[in-house]
């Protein structure tokens, strides 16, 4: 079975272990969202695609869900002791290797799509990773502080502010221009199934479907969803935030309208929602918390059995 | 008293250590050599000038000589893991932060000079440290090997090859273009006397006067050199070869009638080597073994009173 996930960091990347593991041997190609990704200390850091390919490879910190298990920050404390800002941004010096040699590699010239590749042959991931395009895209947010009303970039909304100033606008800048990476259009539309992993549907599935193309292809495949919102609250992370953001309430009800029928085909949502419906749509409502790599599994397999109900 | 030493890595940061004791309260420029910079893993490294922060500013390795002292390998293990070469250059994680703080002012646009000012206040190693040139120059070497007869650089002859290949060569690439760093000719203007530690007198010294107007700015001051050879061998590192692929004997007085009476106008050389003499120079024979702090600051002290000597 040919298999596309959409992702974006923490939870995108613990479905894909339990979507691996409902599907082995299937050919498992994940678009990683690049809208988080940021330069720090002039080094190219791509968190999402960092957190899919060390979470499947084996190289997570389990604990936090993000970075690298056994990591210190010596590298973060002495740029620190130099005076060097940021320092709200975690790096720690394993996962600095990581960005120097994507750095190293992306000013020689190569894509962000070979660089992850050229990652990827150390991790292992067991699937096929791509960026969402090799186009410089940045996810930035308007807020209103102390400062005045600016824009700021995605991450120093959500690390460094924890999302507690709200957001009044989130756009990605330079989505226009960009084209999804070599492989992307391929990969949907040689796809029998694709899979919303329970990933933020505003700044991670939502800045995927932004890249010119890539809407309209997934739109064209058996397509199901998994709820990030279980009881009005989201799984983990801030989608409230977010959702608020847009004008979308917190409500698996509405995600599923956000993504719309055009583009969802089945959506599974948790027990508790299961009087969400929208015409067009199959809703299963089953237990969503993936609280264990066999509870995870079985949500993958659950949105698999769903989307070959559907292509039946 | 205005000192300008030029310098080279770890025996010109100790004699620069025992300068600073010899000489309290005196204004001390040091002109580092730059040609030995290196671009690793797209970081800019500049080993002599972090040699000479780090030992003056009290963050060396003593026992190496070089590199930041309770260092950690994690970053270097991680590149090596990802299949990054060269693996044979020893970065360490602290030693990382300074090449990112370098390489991302670089990329800025600031020049070497002033970042360096930019590292050295955070190191306040009690002198003013200056980039020989702002121009990136770099010494290259001429070798013959299993792959032919080829230039590297100094970097890998001198640390991967551990100088054990004959250099039939070693050239300044760069040199012609370059100028002196800001401050470089007009410290060495204002000096009351110039002091050439016992730094490699090719590959250090020998290249910092190879930036035009430094050589002939250095000429018309009071000049005292301390002998990098003791009795036929070099006090540390492999000077000696250095010194035979330019044709030169390993020998106090042959590095003497390399630098010439133009040059320098005083000499000091060990007791073994008191026949060592040259028209116009004034030569002094005494211990120059840099074995204890004291024992350096003793033998800056020397220095600096032959110097007011050949003034008085």
């Amino acid at each position: 079975m040919r298999i596309v996930s959409l992702a974006g960091g923490i939870g995108g990347a613990r479905f894909l272990r339990g979507l691996k593991a409902a599907a082995p041997g299937s050919d498992i190609t994940v678009i990683g969202n690049t809208g988080d990704d940021i330069t720090l200390f002039g080094l190219r850091v791509c968190p999402d695609l960092d957190t899919v390919m060390y979470t499947l490879g084996g190289g997570i910190d389990e604990e936090q869900g993000w970075g690298r298990v056994g990591e210190s920050h010596v590298v973060k404390e002495e740029l620190a002791a130099y005076g060097m800002e940021p320092q709200w941004f975690g790096l720690g010096d394993r996962d600095f290797a990581t960005h120097i040699v994507r750095s190293q590699m992306l000013a020689a010239g190569y894509p962000l799509s070979q660089v992850t590749q050229a990652l990827c042959d150390r991790w292992q991931p067991g699937v096929r990773l791509l960026p969402m395009s090799d186009d410089r895209t940045e996810t930035h947010v308007v807020i209103s502080d102390e400062n005045g009303r600016r824009a700021v970039h995605f991450q120093e909304w959500w690390v460094r502010l924890r999302a507690s100033v709200p957001a009044e606008q989130i756009s990605l800048v330079g989505a226009d221009e960009a084209v999804p990476a070599p492989g992307v259009l391929e990969a949907i539309g040689a796809a029998d199934v694709v899979i919303l992993p329970p990933s933020n549907p505003v700044v991670s599935i939502g800045t995927i479907l932004q890249i010119p193309g890539i809407r309209a292809a997934v739109e064209d495949k058996t397509v199901v969803g998994v709820s990030p919102i279980i009881g009005g609250a989201p799984v983990r992370g801030m989608a409230d935030a977010c959702l608020t953001a847009i004008g979308v309430e917190t409500s698996a009800q509405a995600v599923l309208e956000l993504y719309g029928s055009r583009l969802v085909d089945g959506w599974l949502v948790a027990e508790e929602d299961k009087g969400v419906a929208l015409d067009g749509v199959t809703v299963e409502a089953r237990p969503l918390l993936m609280n264990s790599p066999e509870a995870t599994r079985d949500i993958a397999a659950a949105a698999l059995a769903l989307a070959h109900t559907l292509r039946a």
